[in-house]
């Protein structure tokens, strides 16, 4: 995922009076306590990791799906078919962060006895940042995946037009004193936000990041908002058809498999023209099934140990990370200092606040 | 997985007779004949779907590893712990084709009862194509993962050094009159071989390929083969961390999951100084543990069709094509007219003939 720079002149934020507060205004949507606070608990996450495109700050659009009865903001996901290694759970057409946690904890509690569970969802709608499903896994001591389809964005390899998702893929694992690795990564090279990041800023693209509407690179952010994102890899002669092949096969096990919308078939993304009919997978594996307690997370901790002290390149930035590692420095960070939120994002949860009657609470805005 | 082009003046031999004296072969080595025949059956099927660099080309450094004693050719793979849906395969560093058949098809068999299940393996050896591993899943309708770590090669993002293999990933279901979707593709840019065969033609490379030993962009094969490959994606900014990261994920779920060796303590590619001890990870779900039969199949179909019918981009090679569609059109040829194999390949092969004294069949060179 993208990790976002500080906004110039924002506003600071604390983490918790925030998920109290956004709990609360989805509580007046007619969202029931516990699902509201799975929302609010990912939404913060995302802050907290200084992912804000996947946070609070799409809110407006979350209470316009709902407003639009094109979500439902008191559904109740249910499981309704499976065997004892793979369920499917429908998500009512409810929150997705809702119906992701439940299905996530359901394939844990299951991999906690089978060694490996794994567990669909369809109905469901954007579920925030795919990487918090996986942490719930990692959390536990266990191996876990989150996947998602979305809205067609990216052109397969060869096509002209949008087919397919940024379809990410997430997986998480303990990793001793590391805490974690996270992967957390869309299938295409880059998200559609950095092209409107480079629009307002008027700067160009790189060659392999996207499509104009006839095909051809698109060199300037305007003509890549008409056309189409590449796949991981960009163009077919530097291997774009290998994130082509990840894209579909998440989507095979999202969509495909879930008997949700998938594909080109996918409305757009926030769109309350009908329900998104999203597909989300997810897979536990617990290593205690095969091996000692701790063993795979200390092994993992010697391979993180290695990888990071690797002699760099000439021009690096900084040393070797892994993934994960700069999401997780930010949130301790957001903890002990509080989020820093750009000043329309505050703006736009201030109109929330008062159209709603949910007041800030005091301590909301961090000194 | 790169489709090799027919060899210049190669020889065409018969896919048949080829697996049956490949199989009488490695029986001279001490290998028990069903062993012999799952090996045979893998490596000939790389050379049926395209894929040379990885089927019986590789012969000689199989055998010069068994005669090395760093693998035994004899070796019974068992299964030693695990819950019902995660089981531990131990190699006995044996030959990694047979350990990967046994394993996979112990994580189908599981999958059919369960719907999903997963098996790892370590203390094993080089497996040939990921991607058959995962066919065979969807051969029975289930959709199967393949995972491998591999001797260091890719510098992950900021490093000089190589510490991670290609770590292949490969993921196969059932796509109806689409025949299957097999996604076979190297966490790495381009695999060495292709910077071997640059060299060969004295051809420069593209930057993101490779880097030289000082860690910067390699631009001709001489300086790369001095140095690492690139993970997909390239640099970092064209998205390289992602391909770093899938490879760490890749590397966590075999090596690290499964208690073999790992990323840079992995020694060389067919080194005989000492056993691989690689790791490998194999995954099976059943998708009517959720669904009426042939209804994920039916999806699959459906969404192959809306991609291959997408409209193209100017310059297009050729119309959209899906994982694996150009393998399993080269497998029907050379399953109608035979393989073409290089004449290095088919002099290799002749020596082994006379040296272990097992005949070609009259068959084996095609009209």
């Amino acid at each position: 995922m993208p990790l976002y720079e500080d906004p110039a002149g924002g506003v600071r934020v604390a983490p918790e009076p925030l998920r109290h507060w956004t709990a609360l205004l989805l509580g007046r949507l007619g969202t029931p306590s516990d699902v509201a606070g799975d929302v609010a608990e990912i939404l913060v996450a995302s802050d907290r990791r200084g992912i804000a495109s996947h946070g609070t700050a799409r809110l407006p659009q979350y209470v316009a799906l709902a407003e639009a009865g094109t979500m439902d903001p008191g559904a109740r996901p249910f499981r309704h078919r499976g065997r004892p290694g793979l369920a499917r759970w429908d998500g009512a057409n409810g929150w997705g962060h809702h119906a992701g946690r439940l299905a996530m904890d359901d394939a844990i509690e299951r991999a906690m006895t089978l060694g490996c569970a794994a567990s669909v969802v369809h109905n469901t709608n954007h579920y925030g940042i795919a990487g918090w499903y996986a942490m719930r896994a990692a959390e536990g001591g266990l191996i876990g995946m989150s996947l998602t389809n979305t809205s067609p964005l990216v052109a397969p390899t060869r096509a002209r037009i949008p087919m397919l998702g940024t379809n990410p893929i997430a997986v998480a694992a303990p990793a001793g004193r590391h805490g974690m690795v996270v992967l957390d990564m869309a299938t295409s090279t880059i998200p559609r936000g950095r092209i409107e990041v480079a629009a307002r800023r008027g700067e160009t693209l790189i060659a392999g990041w996207a499509i104009g509407p006839d095909g051809s690179p698109a060199l300037t952010p305007e003509v890549a908002l008409q056309g189409a994102l590449q796949p991981l890899g960009g163009e077919e002669r530097t291997a774009g058809y290998k994130g082509y092949g990840l894209a579909l096969v998440v989507e095979m096990l999202t969509g495909v498999l879930g008997g949700a919308a998938f594909g080109p078939n996918i409305i757009g993304l926030f769109s309350t023209e009908a329900k998104s009919d999203l597909g989300q997978f997810y897979l536990a594996l617990d290593p205690e099934a095969i091996d000692e307690p701790g063993a795979f997370e200390g092994r993992l901790e010697q391979l993180i140990d290695q990888l990071t002290a690797a002699p760099l390149i000439p021009d690096a930035p900084g040393p070797v990370l892994y993934p994960g590692q700069p999401e997780a420095e930010r949130a301790r960070r957001s903890d002990r200092e509080g989020i820093v939120i750009d000043r329309e994002h505050f703006a736009n949860l201030a109109l929330l606040a008062e159209r709603f009657h949910v007041d800030f609470p005091d301590s909301l805005v961090a000194a």
